[in-house]
Order: structure tokens, then C-alpha cells, then sequence
């Protein structure tokens, strides 16, 4: 066989392990829109098999003698060539991903599909002791994968965070989050101190839902989610996925008396979506057509949401819109009194709904609590307490029940561990790109204020989308900024919309 | 390997079967409830490689050594075991199967889900032409497949009934529907000439949406639609499908002004979740946990949405809820009113609105132009004028759109040749079983009128739901109901309910 058979029979076996792969994604879509009851435990077994089929096809033996034949072939040479970075990214995965045995991923498989249903119930109930099982037995097979998975230097968490942001190490991210802390602190003590404070009452007046939901989808279109290749809808924990080229599903919840959840979880999950809308079509699947880091998708989510969503130019233009869609809540409210409001700062007890300058500490928290319970100094029994007492030290505030604290969040139940930090390097990389893009394009707030997007969308399909996982993602954005990842972009970004609304240092 | 063990394998084989099918289910049920507009040509890829590995397994050498070690075996002794039936029937489906060639499996999954796809546009675009072409490949292909399936004395459309009808043929079923129609003609002729005519105008009334999915799901669940097991959603032509042993999903579809639409469909749609949520769960995918014949899980639909649904008992139970949920609508009618109306019997242009008297005129033109299709007799693009052609002679109607003629119904597009005559039998069977449950049980309409509606689902839980395919279709009605199929029941229960309300003899 030629160097370019080798690669076209890769090519063939990746197209089938995508539609197996988007297969099973579609049924986990579905589980969590409305799954009958009692049929959790089917659904179970079908992804279990279809993930087992898709583990089974990365890592047989044929994968591993094309990539055998191609490592060293001159198609290689250029690794930032698309067909370079190909087998350089699939040669990577096929070394790791050989060392999890087939019935430890069947396992995984079943028990993160079974622990999510746990925790949905749990959380309904309240009732963390219901789901606390499922939790031991998710993070013990988990640590067995990490084990099977660990390089040299990597900490069993090391090898869990390597899934999601390649090469990051919890040292680093530490030492990050160390320097993110110290200036957020002395931020939000200023602005909890500040002479203005915004009326975030008139965030929680009656939006009635089905109101919400059309200007939601009026939002994600007008940043630029294409909805002739994606759709949104309703859910319990926001997420967006993928099920094939042309269909990006994104995925928010409605309260009838909280504005900003259904908006800005919409806001978030579209700008992912869109993330994958601007990937390459022709390389779905393959590296060059796939998302390089967990912290890079966040990124275009926290870019949306924050950056755009709760700047003044946004609502320039979409203040009218708003005031003509909830004539009830918004009548008497103004433009400046809105923009304020949709950037309260408070510490809180819901992560997904925190503002942007608490969300880290959540953040903080939870990337503290897993390392501990990864490397075994925390029992998963004394989980809530630990919980309960990092939520007062950091951010002072204490939730009365599971549901609003230790249960809150999806990932544990579906085995996401190291998954965490990306939310805060994603926040990072936002202000960066943001700031990056202005840089490259000048003035882009005037046509955003106009309801003209599309400038900012571009630069980031041009700078980020396009390259899929060519390169690394400190390489991606050294390249798109011209500088590492760092705090700065970050904290000058909310300091320059909080200090004018607040008055701080007038 | 003992007979025990090639039983056992044979059943892990066919659970893996079953997880694959209803996995490929689930992507055709998501694909017809919301697919993003640009998706579609993915998820044919995705079913088509998913439809391939079932047919692959399912004829699989070592299924065939399985069947050819216990096919003369003691556990085949009893053919009417649920051992027993498995291996017949298995071994059935195993030769008719295997003769199907791999790549037009494959052909025909991919034809299909894009003629689907196809049909769905030019419906909405009124557009026969821009069908035809989806059309004729589709009709190729099964005209290819019954050629390789075709036993002696088969028709080539006798092949193609089998697979929806097991063992009925083409001649024996046109000697049924001649002797419907000659007890049908003269009936509806006396109805139209009555001297008592329904107002249907009320149904036309303005019925909110949002009131007819409560209503509809309120009368789902009161003739006993489980769902904890199912839930039922929209899309544009109604279906149910299983996704699995716990999880019926039945779809409709509503119009404003249209009452009956959204909710016989619902009522027609549940009787066929009912069905599925009766086979015994322990043998889902196998033979016994398996439904037997489509005209038999017709005579559930259509035993739910007429016997009961169009009948007084049921509307003096629901009747005050109806007024409740459509104050707007139904506040000056009178239960009479209601009842006859929904009985209201006049020659129209689309089956799955058509009356019962009607209805099976509808199934006869279908069943002679598919029979002409299928023997070359009539060539695609001449399909629309012999379908109006028909509809004249036999309805006394004409379409003035394609969408509402030819174009009406999803079947062809989804390659479903053969399917139609099964329509008519399950109202045959229908009114044959709602017979036999009276002379078994009494009086079940005095529960019914106080809304018990349990001894009828019970009783065809015991006597069809149960058994599965562990009898043939025609033994099974001949041990429910005492007789072979025939038209008695049916034209008996259609004069006991028109006549009194039309005035006819008086």
C-alpha cells in the first residue's frame, strides 16, 4: 500500500467511527430531552454498546499499522499540514487510547449514562445520599483510567485534565488560578463597596417562558447561529452537541422569573455551537475538522455570552427587541438600567448563573475539590461538607439544599473530571480573542450596536474555527494574539465595564 | 455446544439486534421530529451504516449454524413454546433475509432515508416532480428485493406484502376488499341521502393548540397510554415507533381548526404504543416480545381511535372535558352534537382524516396503484393522474394540490410497497376483537362512560398483546375471536353506530 492508500483507508475507518460516534451522541441528546422514565436503563445499554463498537474501531490493530506506515512517510512531514496534523493527532489518540482496556471503557461507558439518570433523580429529590454511589463507582473506574493513561510526571488528575486540555498540567493551572484570584478578590470587594449598585429586581419580574424562548432564538441568530444547521431546545443542564456536520444541537432552561438563565445559557451554548458550524465541513471527525481543547470551545461560549451579551454595545441593538418581547417586565426600564442589571455582581450559589467575576471561584472550587477526591484525601461521603465549607470561605454563601450546591452540576455524574479548570482558561482566552480581534479589525462596536455581528465571527472562523486541531492550543493562540494565555486581557476587560456602571474611583 | 447454548447465543446475538435497531429507530424518529434543515443527508449516512450492521448480524453464518443445531432440536418441539416460536420464526426470517444482497440493504436504507427527506420538501413545496425521481430509484430497489425474496406462486408484490403480512396474498386480499366495498357503496350512499346530517362545522371551530396537546395526552392516557414507558410529540405525519422496551414514542399533529385531527391521530397512535407496551418486555427483539403482523397492530390503532374513540361511552366520559379544555369551542354544544359530528361520514381527500365508511375506499385505491407500480403497469410519472383518476371514480373527489393527493401519504417514499392493505385489515380485525371482548367480558361501555377503560386493554393484553409472533396472524384471531378474518364485525358495528344517528330506516 502507498503512503496515500494507508491514509484513505484511516479516512474511511474515521468517517464510520463519526457517524457511530454522532449515533450515539444523538441518543444521549435525546435522553436528556425528555427520555420516558423508566427507559433509562435501554438507553443505557444502546450507547454502552455503540461507545464499546466506537473504542473498538480507534484502537484496533489496523489503525495502528497505517499510522505504523504513514509516521515516518513524507505525507508527515509538514505536521501543520492538514494531512501532517492528522497523523500526528491520531497517532497521539491511538497511543492513549490503547491503553484503556475494552471492558473498562464498556463500564465507563454504562456508568456515566446510569449516573447521570441517578444524579437527575437525586437532584430532583434532593437527596445526595441517592446519588453518592454511583459518584464512588464513576470516580473509581475513572481513576483506574487515569492509572492505565498516566504518563511520566502526571498526576492520576494530570492524566484526567490531559483528555480535555492536552498537555495542561494541574501545577500550572494552579499557580494560574492562583494569579486570577488575587486580582478578582480585590475587584469584587471594590465593587460590593461601590456608590452604584444595579437594580437586578427588574431581572426577576414574570418573562413569561414561551417569550423567552423566541427571544433566546432571536439572540443566537443574531450572533450568528445558523439554525438551517442546528436547532435549540429545552433541557435541565444547558450542554450543546454535535451530531454531524450540519446539526449542532444547543440545548438552555427557562425561569419564568429569572431573565438572564434562559438568555445567557443560549448566548453560552450557541457560541459553541458555533464553534462547530465553523469547523470544516469536508474534515468532520478527522483532527483538522474537530475542536482543539475544552478550553478553546469555552472560549467561543464565554466570548458570546459575556464579552458580547452583556456589553453595551449588544444592547444597543437588542434592547428594543427585549422591550418589545417582555412588554410587562420591561416598559419602564432603560436601556443603561438593563445593560447595569445583566452585569450585577454578587457572589452566589449556581455556577452557570454567576457573573463573571465570581464564576472563577466556582470554578476554583470545584477544580480544588476533585483533586482531592482524584487523589484520595477526600471520602466521596464528606463531599457535600467540603463542599458547603469552600462555598463559605470563598464566596461566603451557603445553600440549604443538595440540589443548589453539591448536585448542581452534570459533569461528576457523566464522569467529566479535569473538565472543570477549561471553564476559567475559556474565560481567559475570551477577553484575549476579543481583545485580539479589535486589535486586528479596529472599531467593531458601532455595527455590533447596528445588530452587525458578523465582523467578530469571521475573524474567529479565520483564527480559531478554521484550524480545527492543527495546532496545539497555546500554539493556536500565540498565533490568533500574539501572546500565552494570560490574566490580563481578563481583568482589564472587567474592570473597564464594571469601574464606569459601579462609580468605582470617581 | 448443547441446544441450551445455541439458544443462549442466539439470544445475545439478538439483543445486540434489537440495541442496534431501535438505536437506528431513535435517529429516524429525531429525523422526523425537528432534523436542522441542512442535516439530513448525515443522518441518512448514519441509519444506512447502522441498518447494514443489523442486516449483517442478523445473517450472519454463525446465526444460521445456530438455527441448523436447534431447528430439529427438543427445544423446537413445541412450535407454540416461546422457545419453540423463536427458533421458527428466527429461522423464518433467517432465510427470507439472507437473500437480500448486503449492498442493496444498504441501497435501500440510504434511498429510503433521503426519499423521505425528499417526499417531505416537495410536499411543502407542492412539487410532484421534484419527488419523482426519489420515487422511481426507491420502487427499483424493491422491485430488486422481492425479486431475490420472491417464493412459488409469489407476485413480486406478494413479496413485499409478506414482509408486512405474513403469508397474505395479493388475490386473496382483493377478494376481501371487492366484498368490503359492495357492503361499503351501498351504506355510505344511504348516508349521504339521510335525513339527519352531523354538523361537523363545530369541529372547525377555533381549538388552541396548547388545549389540544393537554386534551389529546389526557385521552392518551386515559385508554391507558403508559407514560412513565412513552411520551408523544409532533411532526408532520403521525407514527409511533419503539425505541426500546420501556420507551413507545407516538406522534400527531395539530390543527387549529380541526379538532379530530390531533386527537383521533393520538388515540390511533397510542393503540399502537399500547400494543407495543403489551409485548412481554423479557422478550423484547425476540419472536414472543415482537408484534405479529401490521395488520394486526392496526386493529389496535384503529380499535382505540374508532370503537372506542368515536363511540358514546367514550364521549360521555369525556365529553365535560372536552367542554373544559375548548370553553371557546364547545361551550353551545351538546354531547349529542359532539358524537355525531365525530361520526360524520362524507367522501374526502386524505386518508388519515378519512371516516371509518370511507377510510377503507382510500386503502383500495392505494392497494391498486402500488399493485400496477410494482408490476410495471404504470410508470412513476403517470402516478398523479391515475391517482386522481381513482380518486374520481371511487370518492367522487380531486385534490387541487399534489400535498394533498399523491403526496399525502410518507409510505412510498419510505419504500413501504405492500404496507396500505394492511390498513384495512386491522379495521376488519378491529371490530372483530372489539366483538369478541363484549361476548367475553359483558358490558364493558357502562365502565367506559365513567371512564374505566381498563378491561378492554386487559383483555387484549391476554389475548393478542402477550403472544407476540409466537402465532401466526390468522391463528391468533381465529383463537381471540372464534372466526377467520372477515367483514361481518366490521360493517355490523358501522350500521349499529351510523344508522340510529343518521335516521336511516326510520
Amino acid at each position: 500500500m502507498t503512503p496515500e492508500q494507508h491514509f484513505e483507508a484511516l479516512k474511511t475507518r474515521f468517517h464510520e467511527v463519526a457517524l457511530l460516534q454522532s449515533a450515539a451522541d444523538a441518543l444521549e441528546w435525546d435522553e436528556r430531552t425528555g427520555l420516558p422514565a423508566k427507559a433509562g436503563e435501554y438507553r443505557a445499554a444502546q450507547v454502552t454498546l455503540l461507545r464499546g463498537m466506537i473504542h473498538q474501531q480507534r484502537t484496533a490493530a489496523a489503525v495502528g499499522e497505517h499510522l505504523e506506515a504513514l509516521r515516518d512517510s513524507r505525507l508527515a512531514d509538514d505536521p501543520t499540514s492538514d494531512v501532517g496534523a492528522t497523523i500526528a493527532r491520531l497517532d497521539e489518540d491511538y497511543q492513549r487510547e490503547r491503553k484503556l482496556p475494552q471492558d473498562l471503557v464498556e463500564a465507563l461507558a454504562s456508568a456515566t449514562v446510569l449516573g447521570q439518570q441517578k444524579w437527575d433523580a437525586a437532584r430532583k429529590a434532593d437527596d445526595y445520599a441517592a446519588f453518592q454511589p454511583a459518584l464512588s463507582e464513576i470516580l473509581s473506574l475513572k481513576r483506574q483510567a487515569a492509572a492505565h493513561q498516566q504518563t511520566d510526571g502526571q498526576t492520576l488528575y494530570d492524566a484526567m485534565i490531559h483528555e480535555f486540555e492536552p498537555g495542561a498540567r494541574s501545577a500550572d493551572i494552579a499557580a494560574v488560578f492562583a494569579d486570577l484570584r488575587n486580582q478578582l478578590v480585590p475587584l469584587v470587594e471594590s465593587l460590593q463597596a461601590a456608590p452604584r449598585q444595579p437594580n437586578t429586581d427588574l431581572l426577576r419580574r414574570d418573562y413569561p417562558i414561551d417569550a423567552q424562548r423566541a427571544f433566546s432564538r432571536f439572540a443566537a441568530e443574531a450572533i450568528g447561529f445558523d439554525f438551517q444547521r442546528g436547532r435549540l431546545d429545552i433541557t435541565s443542564h444547558p450542554f450543546c452537541t454535535s451530531l454531524g456536520p450540519d446539526d449542532s444541537r444547543i440545548l438552555t432552561r427557562y425561569e419564568t422569573n429569572w431573565f438572564p438563565g434562559g438568555l445567557y445559557g443560549t448566548m453560552h451554548e450557541a457560541g459553541h455551537g458555533m464553534y462547530d458550524q465553523g469547523l470544516r465541513t469536508e474534515w468532520y471527525g478527522m483532527p483538522p475538522g474537530s475542536y482543539v481543547s475544552l478550553g478553546i470551545h469555552e472560549s467561543q461560549s464565554r466570548l458570546w455570552e459575556n464579552l458580547v451579551g452583556r456589553s453595551l454595545p449588544f444592547w444597543k441593538f437588542a434592547f428594543p427587541h427585549a422591550q418589545k418581547a417582555f412588554p410587562g417586565a420591561l416598559s419602564d426600564v432603560s436601556l443603561d438600567e438593563l445593560h447595569f442589571a445583566v452585569n450585577g455582581v454578587r457572589p452566589s450559589l449556581i455556577r452557570v448563573e454567576a457573573d463573571e467575576a465570581t464564576y472563577n471561584l466556582h470554578v476554583i472550587i470545584r477544580f480544588e475539590l476533585e483533586q482531592q477526591l482524584v487523589a484520595d484525601e477526600l471520602n466521596v461521603a464528606d463531599l457535600p461538607d467540603a463542599w458547603n465549607e469552600k462555598y463559605r470561605q470563598m464566596l461566603n454563601v451557603e445553600s440549604p439544599t443538595f440540589a443548589d450546591g453539591v448536585l448542581q452540576d452534570v459533569h461528576w455524574s457523566a464522569g467529566l473530571f479535569g473538565y472543570f479548570p477549561t471553564y476559567a482558561i475559556g474565560n481567559l482566552c475570551a477577553a484575549q480573542l476579543y481583545d485580539a480581534a479589535v486589535r486586528d479589525l479596529g472599531d467593531i462596536e458601532t455595527a455590533m450596536a447596528a445588530g452587525d455581528l458578523s465582523g467578530l465571527l469571521g475573524w474567529l472562523r479565520k483564527h480559531i474555527h478554521r484550524h480545527g486541531r492543527v495546532y496545539d492550543p497555546n500554539t493556536l493562540m500565540q498565533n490568533a494574539t500574539g501572546q500565552p494565555v494570560n490574566s490580563e486581557a481578563l481583568i482589564n476587560s472587567l474592570k473597564s465595564r464594571y469601574e464606569p456602571l459601579y462609580g468605582v474611583g470617581e
